[in-house]
């Protein structure tokens, strides 16, 4: 018997019949004897009702009463949600963020957690009853509803489960686990049974969008284990855990997975003399676009000059040439040149730490398809190449087959 | 300048359109320097879709959690109206029932406000915020979300006016006040400047439904002036106020009202033997079968036996007429009658109380007609006769007319 926290996103709970197949999981848990907490986000299309409503009223709606507005979403399911459970004979309470006392700054519309207070909750876990928690939201500390920003639910859901010392944090969403890459690329890429933190906040910042990435580092800080479950499919889903947490790792495979992003730009400024400051000198202008730099590279040429290679988004690229046009006048550079053709391919893995010859194995694969190595970054659990977009499928699956990642059990 | 709690139905918000247009209405009256409270209920048909929603999960829905769901509604319209007022240019901040710490009892969907702490609003009226509260909602002492039960919004307005001891709560509705009677049956009936709350309660609870009986009674008990006006039209409303509230009464007309209802049905039982708890006999399974008993007249038989009328809804005529005649096997009755085709009339005003023969004149104004009575029934500032319905709109207008309503000044 375990305290399990488990979350539904909003096209989980879209429909009555939705919120019903919830109650009835739920219940299947309960059943075997786990104390419930569940956190809801609106129903799905629900958010977005509200923002056109708002945008009726104000094209700039913001602040204080947008999440008065916005936050009604999940209190509507919280209801649906705790009916359902009761109509079918389990004792459950419903929660607003305000009620469960999550309280946040006041950073209208996207406010961090700062506490919970949850002595009510855990006063109705030890009577028997299944909790059912508003996500994405909770109270400033003068009683203000806030909330938490994109993907907030997740977020919700996690600092619950650390507040209540729960034995897991459940993510129920539309994928059955996090995989060791995309299956639309690869079609025979596993579903991972763990992952540690640390890879998968690299996996989900370079591209798998399974998990938001704060929930993940709020998971990790307060060490609460995160699973990633399918709300439609029976199955064990992925569980995120700590990597010294569990001796799995004594066998830990080199790598976990293969991430990709395909909307990268990369730019570069050739001859730039080598002083100080000249760093920021290209890149300020950039940042006050405010555009978002990526990887970035300098190397220095033999003749005292250096070059200097970033890259941004795809949709900034236009903007971000422009700017650096202008600097490389500046600055006499010898020439700029960018190419919007371009992905990242990384492989992201906790063996690698202890392993040597992981790089070299990755740019051998790739040598023997015959891929061009445009640019290359490291870190201490992921390697990145930049090639050219025209290799992306070919790259990810040699890399997918070559790491052996098709066979780990 | 004064402080004005002013409260807008869901037909006065039912749109984006409207409630801008109420935002409109309480800055023309902040701008008259009047410190501003505005009270609204859901947008209209909202509460209806929530109730949908809440059935198809469980047909049986109540209790707490249809209050979760259920206070969405009102949220919703306070944080679109705040939006409004600030897009305008005008600093508002939004409160739900919790904020506003309108604390109630635990009965859900019916609660009964026990008090609110307004410390945080009066704070924001005095920094010059327009105030606006969801209706219908509060909060019991243990942070529990309730609703008031219907027409709560009305009653949620002349709470907190009490409370802020506001110079008036103003009602907005879709009719601009309380008439001599009602204009369809009336055509010249005429809107009263002023009515006490006495008069208010009977011509409200006799079918004038303009406000909500319990709104009056929290109004009448709080000494809170209280004014209707419409929502859509221009006009100082009627107020409703304490009836030595003001100098006025020392011309008070002899009638302010005339009062009708269209759903009356009578029952007769003749000849039951006059002991005591006969009247208990014979209501005691009227009211076992839920249904409302209204008039009740008995009269004593020259031969000891009495006769007992009384008057239910016509929608419970048949049940009540069914189980009367079970009653009268048992009591041995010479006779059960039943007419579901009666009308009642009332004439309503304290200036009653002071003057003698204000019955006989109804009377008399009644059978010049050639009207038959059927039931008479008297308070201390009312006369209700109960009349064949073919005579309805004959017997109201000729009271209009024989009262002198129509000139009133």
């Amino acid at each position: 018997m375990a305290l399990l926290v488990q979350k539904f996103g909003g096209t989980s709970v879209g429909t009555i019949e939705r919120i019903e197949a919830v109650a009835d999981k739920v219940i299947s848990y309960r059943d075997e004897g786990h104390d419930m907490v569940v956190v809801v986000s609106a129903m799905s299309g629900e958010t977005n009702r509200l923002v056109e409503l708002a945008k009726q009223v104000d094209a700039q709606a913001r602040g204080r009463e947008l999440d008065v507005l916005l936050t009604t979403g999940e209190q509507v399911t919280i209801a649906l949600l705790a009916m359902a459970l009761e109509k079918r004979g389990y004792p459950a309470r419903s929660y607003t963020g305000a009620q469960a006392k999550i309280t946040t700054d006041s950073a209208h519309n996207k406010a961090r957690i700062k506490s919970i207070d949850h002595e009510k909750i855990a006063d109705d876990l030890e009577n028997g009853r299944i909790v059912v928690v508003a996500g994405f939201q909770g109270v400033d500390e003068f009683d203000n509803i806030t909330t938490l920003g994109r993907g907030g639910s997740d977020t919700t859901g996690v600092a619950l489960a650390a507040a209540l010392k729960a034995d897991e944090c459940q993510i129920f969403t539309d994928v059955d686990g996090v995989y060791t890459t995309d299956p639309r690329v690869v079609p025979d890429a596993r579903r991972l049974d763990t992952i540690t933190f640390e890879e998968m906040l690299e996996m989900a910042s370079l591209g798998s969008k399974v998990l938001q990435i704060r929930a993940v580092e709020f998971a990790q800080k307060y060490e609460v284990p995160l699973r990633v479950l399918s709300s439609f499919e029976a199955g064990d889903g992925t569980l995120i855990t700590s990597e010294y947490g569990t001796d799995k790792t004594m066998e830990q495979a080199l790598i976990s997975g293969i991430a990709f992003n395909r909307d990268e730009a990369q730019l570069t400024i050739n001859g730039v003399s080598d002083t100080p400051g000249v760093a920021y000198r290209i890149l300020g202008p950039i940042s006050d676009a405010n555009i978002e730099v990526d990887m970035i590279l300098q190397n220095v040429s033999a003749d005292g000059t250096t070059d200097f290679t970033f890259t941004v988004h795809r949709n900034d690229f236009d903007t971000a040439l422009g700017s650096l046009e202008q600097t490389a006048a500046q600055l006499k550079a010898r020439e700029v040149s960018g190419n919007n053709k371009i992905v990242k391919i990384s492989i992201v893995g906790v063996g690698m730490r202890s392993h040597a010859g992981i790089a070299s194995r990755m740019f051998e694969i790739l040598a023997n398809e015959g891929i061009n190595i445009l640019m290359i970054s490291t870190s201490e659990i992921k390697i990145s190449v930049v090639v050219d977009e025209k290799y992306l499928e070919l790259g990810v699956r040699a890399l997918h087959e070559g790491f052996d990642l098709r066979t780990r059990s």
